[in-house]
């Protein structure tokens, strides 16, 4: 169906420049014009000005295939400006997707719907991560290259060939990450990424002259970019960019389309009006007039929706010579291949762990968690190639990088450890990226105060179900010199606010070991590993194999017959509780000393397991961390030996002598309690 | 004393291109070793790298009185790379600072020593700001030239008109909010910002290479900097670059300086093994005798000492022209400069809180609170004329913008509004060097679940203990269809946990003008006002002057004589309190309904208002956030209702009936609290 030319001359002549392109992303707009109207929330202008630009890209680009939306060498199309949602559910609506039905469009932002008002990874297939919070699906797309890559690299180019598509938007680019993750992308020339940049010139505070001036492209082109500038609007000079980035192999490219928000609607376009609201009923009328739209709402013409479906299976075929060539590979690499790609972990790991924890039984060692860490990793990393490690630029200091993973990835050539950078919120990002891409189980290193910076991609981990493992080491004030600034106090607490999130803070080489083969079974749900700068005692020296860090929290020493007291202590504090139980223990006093590397596992065990291990007698809790959030365990904040405030620059035991953490205190305050129990300890 | 001409002839080049520069510099350099080395501690690389730009500098260019530090129109000098402090303190020390004695130069990094690992605001005069945290140092110095420039358009030229240098590495240039920071400068034309770039192809992990291979001039070009490159250790090539950075006043300026880490050392200059290690007493004595440097440990060359002190009162003559042109000006003027710079509020601030009081008693509203904050700072911005607003890029949404700031901050004109852009951590670190440098209380809004970008600058003005206002709207699932990614869950438990940070959630409109005026008293600390998109009544209607909000916690409610029950909700969770309340008492019950809009203030008052105020019924708590923390106040997190993961994409009313955060089910929980009284009840 030829539709009529568009009244407008404007508009009339940006349509005459490609009119096929033109009319099937007119589907693009009604949609999302009418679902953005029928939920009476959302963001139309983006989709409408994107259409052109996500039409071309899905109709002679994006290798994908609607009905086989897992085939693992699809391209991965990121829309890192997630307000634009309904252009992705339209996209997938017309391709032939088949969750996303017009009934999932009609309910766009509704309770239950697929269809949320930003993309939400699992909700629908071909929603390949979770977007909104501005900058970082350009991050993850970063990380989802830098997957690619190295994949390619260990199975080969004939298996793992494809490439990473964004459409983003002023805010991408505003945010810092932004700049953090085109900066990594142009160092390590992933020329396999493409960004499509929706230059509109507005954002929501009114054009984006209020407060962005900077030339874009010469940005990106000092940072080692390959740049095009480009009609937004003109399908056939947007397929033409798109190639040309596509041929640049060293580089990854930027495409910046001049593109004009709510295209089409004759009041609201080119303004501020058409970014998060409704266009509202005339408004829609009168834009689809302009456009020569004529179908009733969520109608899309017969014409085109069969050209749109027709695109959704463009990519049949190369899935099918994919799979072709996958079969003709020998079994053992097909297996590992699949292996890889499904997150299992391979026969013989458990020995690995068996024998790295026998080795710790068989030597005990006095050392900082950090090199428990590092100790774990050696062992790790040579038996699970899917582990991709890296730090942000604390190699040194997080001690991440080990025999097996010692080749830096480099534009060159794709080794096993990722110099992120100082760049920590880019680096968690990407390895939220490098986990949904597949094939890897990603770990990056930072101290524990800078995960401040990297916080919400923390956070999309949990909300996403990804497992990327963050190994946060420098975790209190036992850093000691470097002072305030570095000495995290909220931290833990902050973390383990956290939906989904799990915390370890393991106390010795033994629950360091054990923290680590907890995260790596983690494969959809992210990890924290909170490490220490100081060394401290091995305390676990029974030999076993249970995993008793699995628990979350459990007895590691009982001093005397019953229980007077309950020490609960993490991490390096652990020590400190069993030497003060001890001195208890002198004095008469039945202490039991628990372990809790991690609140959220502890919480999570039966309810008997949780009353037996805490116990009835009154309780103390020790960390070298801010108070809040103990009560959850103790009688009240005045039952935690902790910070109450910031910390200070002098070496750790000074500090944690003026700070009040030390067996002393622990040993005073139990007194107290003592003298006070059993009306104190009120908590059952 | 001419000193003797360094043997290595690499270092000798150096020398005879400014000899007097280099022998100066020679005292940073020695003083950095030797503390360093005596620490055991700290960071000598950068301090010996950056010595000659920090001598021409102080030598030529920044205005400063050491006699008189706080002189208002000091030039700022900001060190953004804050591990490189003894630079700093050396500084301080040389050109005479009362605070900085050798001692505590040779003190440094221990327990109660000025001189920290990092530079500490407050610790000693000179020290304009914390840093440590990579890039916001830059982002603060934007914030100091950002005040500087408006209150030059306030105060008038001849009273203000001083430069921000800063000096910084390349983890600031990595870092997302170095770029957000340069991105607003330019964007800005901030003319008087100066930056001086440590290009020391250098970072922790070890060659720049590893990650970071832009070409970081033609960035900030592309930003619209005015950019020059020069030899780091080339006194006159330094002095040359600053004076024509002085002289570009439309823009900012960068002076990329090749240095070499390290400077000096025979065996470790241009070595990452020079950052972040003491050289060692070998080394020290290798480099000193490489840079034909004689004296002691901590002892300088009486006639280098001389000239430093020289440099340290070079300002003084430009102060006391500064102090007679302010002594000429009118009384008023000067004495409401001195106000605005004191932080103290004018008279008539409390006419004005009381006018806006009354108006809301007098015609109560049922609005969103952002709403009611709209309306508070109506009145507040019209009375305060040092409040400037901002918001990053969510003026629509966080309804910052009132009529007396209603002008835009432009290049051309700066107003009383930010448009900060799409920058929420480079907003709020530029909110904290508006704080620091005077004269303002700045504000700025952004979404609640968006903090989490700006975390650490948070941290920071806790940390510093200056009182910026953070506005943070869409304060929790009640913001509906946006959905999980901008619903904050965990964020005001992380909030609460940051030490000093003031976390105000206020109920209704008379709550929301009382957290407004706490916030803009506390000028020493910073305050952070989480605000409702929807609607909530307004409850408080007894007119009255006490601002209860600052109690933290109150009764608002009272339901039947004595207590059987206590409901505790924050926000727009008080109002469904109230009607739960309400039902219960229907059925015999008496509840006391508290609304405690911070639990910072509430720990604050006495033990007997407290325990008044809770009381010994049973409680439970309200709060459409996420569950942790709350056993601060009640027994449990069962007595907890709100969230325990992430929110969804719906109106919000069905998210509250989906999530169970009702008055219903605060009914149905306080029954069967009520049947499990008094042994479920234990927190006194």
């Amino acid at each position: 169906m030829p539709l009529d030319t568009p009244k407008d001359p404007a508009i009339a002549a940006k349509a005459a420049l490609d009119p096929e392109n033109f009319a099937l992303a007119n589907c693009i707009r009604a949609l999302s014009i009418d679902a953005v109207n029928a939920a009476n929330s959302g963001h139309p202008g983006a989709p409408m000005g994107m259409a052109d630009a996500a039409t071309v890209l899905f109709r002679n680009h994006l290798k994908f295939d609607a009905k086989n939306p897992d085939w693992p060498d699809r391209d991965r199309f990121v829309l890192s400006n997630g307000h634009a949602s309904m252009l992705q559910y339209s996209l997938l609506h017309l391709t032939g997707y088949e969750d996303m039905t017009l009934d999932q469009v009609r309910n766009f932002r509704q309770w239950g719907a697929i269809t949320a008002g930003h993309p939400e990874y699992g909700h629908a297939k071909g929603i390949e991560l979770t977007t909104g919070p501005l900058g970082q699906g350009l991050a993850m797309a970063v990380g989802m290259a830098l997957a690619e890559r190295r994949l390619a690299a260990e199975f080969g180019g004939d298996l793992v060939d494809h490439r990473v598509y964004v459409m983003l938007g002023d805010g991408c680019l505003q945010e810092g990450i932004g700049q953090e993750a085109i900066s990594l992308a142009g160092h390590l020339g992933l020329g396999k990424l493409i960004v499509l940049y929706d230059d509109n010139s507005i954002t929501i505070d009114g054009p984006t002259s209020v407060s962005f001036s900077e030339d874009v492209p010469a940005r990106l082109a000092a940072c080692g970019w390959h740049v095009q500038s480009c009609d937004g609007h003109d399908g056939r000079a947007l397929d033409a960019a798109i190639a040309a980035a596509r041929a640049e192999t060293a580089k990854p490219s930027l495409i910046a389309m001049k593109t004009v928000i709510g295209f089409g609607s004759p009041n609201k376009a080119g303004s501020h009006d058409a970014h998060g609201a409704p266009l509202g009923t005339d408004e829609a009328a009168l834009t689809k007039e302009a456009l020569a739209w004529a179908a009733a709402p969520f109608e899309i013409p017969s014409d085109l929706a069969q050209k749109w479906r027709d695109i959704g299976i463009r990519g049949a075929s190369d899935r099918e010579a994919w799979e072709a060539r996958l079969a003709a590979k020998p079994a053992e690499l097909r297996d590992e291949f699949a292996r890889r790609l499904s997150g299992t972990l391979p026969a013989g790991y458990e020995d690995t762990v068996k024998a790295a924890r026998d080795a710790l039984f068989a030597g005990p060692q006095t050392v900082a968690t950090r090199k428990a860490s590092q100790m774990a990793l050696e062992s790790l990393t040579a038996a699970l190639p899917e582990m991709l490690g890296g730090s942000a630029d604390l190699t040194g200091s997080n001690l991440t990088r080990v025999k097996a993973v010692d080749s830096q990835y480099t534009r060159e050539a794709p080794g096993r450890y990722i110099g992120y950078g100082v760049r920590e919120f880019g680096m968690s990002a990407a390895m939220n990226g490098i986990a949904l891409h597949g094939g890897f189980i990603p770990y990056g290193g930072t101290f524990l105060v800078f995960s401040d910076y990297a916080r919400n991609a923390i956070r999309l981990s949990a909300l996403m179900g990804v497992g990327p493992i963050y190994v946060m080491t420098h975790d209190s004030i036992g850093l000691g010199e470097d002072g305030p600034t570095h000495q995290p106090i909220e931290h833990l607490a902050s973390l383990r606010a956290i939906p989904g999130l799990t915390v370890l803070r393991p106390a010795d080489t033994v629950e360091t070991l054990e923290a680590w083969d907890i995260a790596i079974r983690n494969r959809h749900t992210p990890s924290l590993l909170a490490l220490s700068r100081q060394a401290v005692p091995q305390l676990r020296l029974e030999a076993g194999d249970e995993n008793l860090t699995a628990k979350g929290a459990y007895v590691i020493r009982r001093f005397g017959e019953g229980r007077d007291l309950t020490l609960i202590a993490t991490g390096t504090e652990v020590a400190l509780a069993v030497e003060a139980a001890q001195a208890l223990h002198a004095e008469g006093m039945s202490v039991a000393v628990v372990s809790m590397p991690s609140w959220e596992l502890f919480d999570a065990q039966p309810e008997a397991y949780r009353q037996a291990t805490l116990g009835d007698a009154p309780r103390i809790a020790i960390e070298a961390a801010g108070v809040f959030g103990w009560t959850r365990y103790v009688a009240s904040e005045e039952h935690v030996i902790g910070m109450k405030g910031f910390g200070a620059s002098a070496p750790a035991e000074r500090l944690y002598q003026e700070f009040g953490i030390t067996a002393a205190r622990i040993v005073e305050r139990a007194r107290t309690l003592a003298l006070a129990s059993p009306a104190s300890q009120v908590l059952g």
